[in-house]
């Protein structure tokens, strides 16, 4: 019979948890694995609300079933306290981030070419299975314990806050950006919904040397990406006349839209050999239209994240270029109210979570 | 008032065409310009039946209207007979193959690029306006008059008659095996349908040195692509255990597959990065499934054709490797059965008709 979850492990651990696919969070008492030879043991300062930990705490996600309680939690900054015998890498003080990866077989072309993401027994940070068969737990808590090829270092100089949506939203903009060849002087990109991912990816790729089109539903929203973001332009999808005068014009798409929707009018606006990357998940298939690819050996590509080599390369390049997140800090228990607001889209651009300073309060 | 097609030029010339959507072909008088500074004229000797040939003569393509008469035609294979006196190519007497393209706007990116086949300007062989504004008329005919750039040399050690088809059905698999690096030592291709492209397709990529298999829904089709095309596997797109067990497996598909049909099974087959070239051109939009394509950073790409520089490639590429289609030689006048029997997949795999002794026959 499974233990349960607060004596699984020796050490005392804290976070909130979904129970049910409600996806109400309260407080929980877990426990969590003594730091190991290659561990990494860290201080939660931050963590950011990825749209999937909605997804996640409502079982909603299609691919991986939410095996309750989930501790959600994936965009994560913290603070070492204590390092494994045989950790080359950090040492107490330092400040790391996690992302959505915990681990991977290792072994496979995956792991060894930086794309654990892509391993088959890939180890989610949250709602896994670690190594040793116990489930694994997110951010919402109060500290982590990681090996150390699964973390990165958070450079000084970037705001703690404002970088810990990096560790998911930006590394899944960034990745494809660097792997197509988008994110470069001479290209043109569009990012596809103006939300956590999408202000993220219009500043990596302006730092890159893009040029870039903001496209988007909302009009309203053309005054922020222009003024605000630093987009070079911008086009509402509805306006055809807008749509139709850029079609051929655009080397990549970056489309982080997550419904259901239309990709031909994204496709048309590639230029030949012009590629379209999706890397929000609709639940339903798209309408691919062939011909469109046909004639202009186009390209449908998704990409599902990043690697950790990646993801220290983008977040050294993010506090370089002064790049983070725009946040609304939140305290613990406002996570609730945060969650509603994030699945109607009230938010500018992500929720993160003040977990050092409002999570101890919140125990029982 | 536009001229009668017979008036229209200097030259006269002879061919068959359709007159309507009926798609009949009959024997046909229309002219062609006089031989210019750049053009080469060449006799047809082969003209090998693309699938495109039926669409355009029934007026069922979807991208492109049929405007009639069309005289068919571009899996030409010739003698060149004239040459301009800018000419530096090619002489009287060398064998000669032309393809689907017949001229470019000469000047855009793709033009410059060898990718002709994406220029908007785009000038088809046959159903499209030539530089003058005149029709242009396929190699179901006596004589071809064409610029030097958009012919290719035809090496000696090739049958004549099985090389025709290479101008297109081979064009369209080896520029997609090369572009997407999928055709070279180390690579696993899948080839969808062993039809005309499926079966010049699964030559080519083995020459190159790529593992190959042939997926199929006939599993009387296992015995053709194993003993005589030398495919190393063949799967049964209906056998889940089959495409379950090879799941992961390939680095690429080239899907030939023109009628609407389900590629989530064949994107379950690649591994992470693969990819997906559909060269078929089904009427209706297929179904795209996102999740998939995310958790491998997968590909679904289109692919049109291919350049000059590319199809003489090809074709040199053949002729040392002794690879033509297998074809069934027919007379001009088995043409409207010919397409009775191509409508019904009836055809092994490619239908070339022998011209230069069958058509002069024909003539009024």
């Amino acid at each position: 019979m499974a233990k349960l979850a607060e004596e699984e492990h020796p050490v005392k651990a804290f976070g909130w948890a979904a129970r049910d696919p409600s996806g109400h969070l309260s407080p929980f008492n877990f426990s969590r694995r003594e730091t190991g030879e290659e561990d990494v043991k860290f201080k939660v300062l931050y963590c950011g609300i990825c749209h999937s930990d909605l997804h996640f705490i409502k079982n909603d996600f299609g691919f991986s079933a939410s095996a309750y309680p989930i501790v959600p939690g994936h965009e994560i900054v913290g603070e070492v306290t204590e390092v494994g015998s045989k950790v080359t890498k950090f040492k107490v003080g330092d400040k790391v981030g996690m992302g959505g990866i915990a681990g991977g077989c290792g072994s496979c072309d995956n792991c060894v070419n930086d794309c654990t993401v892509y391993c088959p027994k890939l180890i989610l940070t949250y709602n896994g299975i670690d190594h040793d068969g116990t489930r694994t737990y997110g951010g919402y808590s109060d500290f982590m314990v990681a090996n150390e090829n699964f973390i990165v270092r958070v450079p000084d100089n970037i705001a703690l806050d404002g970088a810990a949506p990096l560790l998911c939203a930006g590394i899944t903009v960034w990745s494809p950006l660097k792997y197509f060849g988008l994110g470069e002087p001479g290209k043109h990109v569009g990012i596809v919904g103006l939300g956590g991912l999408g202000h993220v990816g219009v500043r990596l790729a302006k730092a890159l040397g893009s040029k870039v089109t903001v496209i988007s539903t909302s009009p309203s929203k053309k005054n922020e990406a222009l003024a605000h973001l630093g987009a070079d332009s911008f086009l509402v999808s509805s306006d055809q006349d807008e749509m139709r005068a850029a079609m051929g014009t655009l080397d990549g798409v970056i489309d982080t839209v997550s419904a259901v929707h239309p990709i031909s009018p994204l496709i048309d606006l590639l230029k030949t050999n012009g590629k379209l990357v999706i890397v929000g998940a609709p639940s339903k298939p798209l309408e691919l239209p062939v011909l469109p690819l046909l004639l202009g050996r186009k390209v449908v590509a998704g990409s599902g994240g990043g690697g950790i080599k990646e993801t220290q390369e983008m977040i050294d390049f993010a506090a370089k270029h002064s790049i983070t997140a725009d946040i609304e800090l939140i305290t613990m228990d406002y996570v609730n109210t945060a969650m509603e607001r994030l699945a109607k889209g009230d938010v500018r651009y992500r929720f993160v979570i003040d977990i050092a300073n409002t999570l101890p309060a919140t125990k029982p």
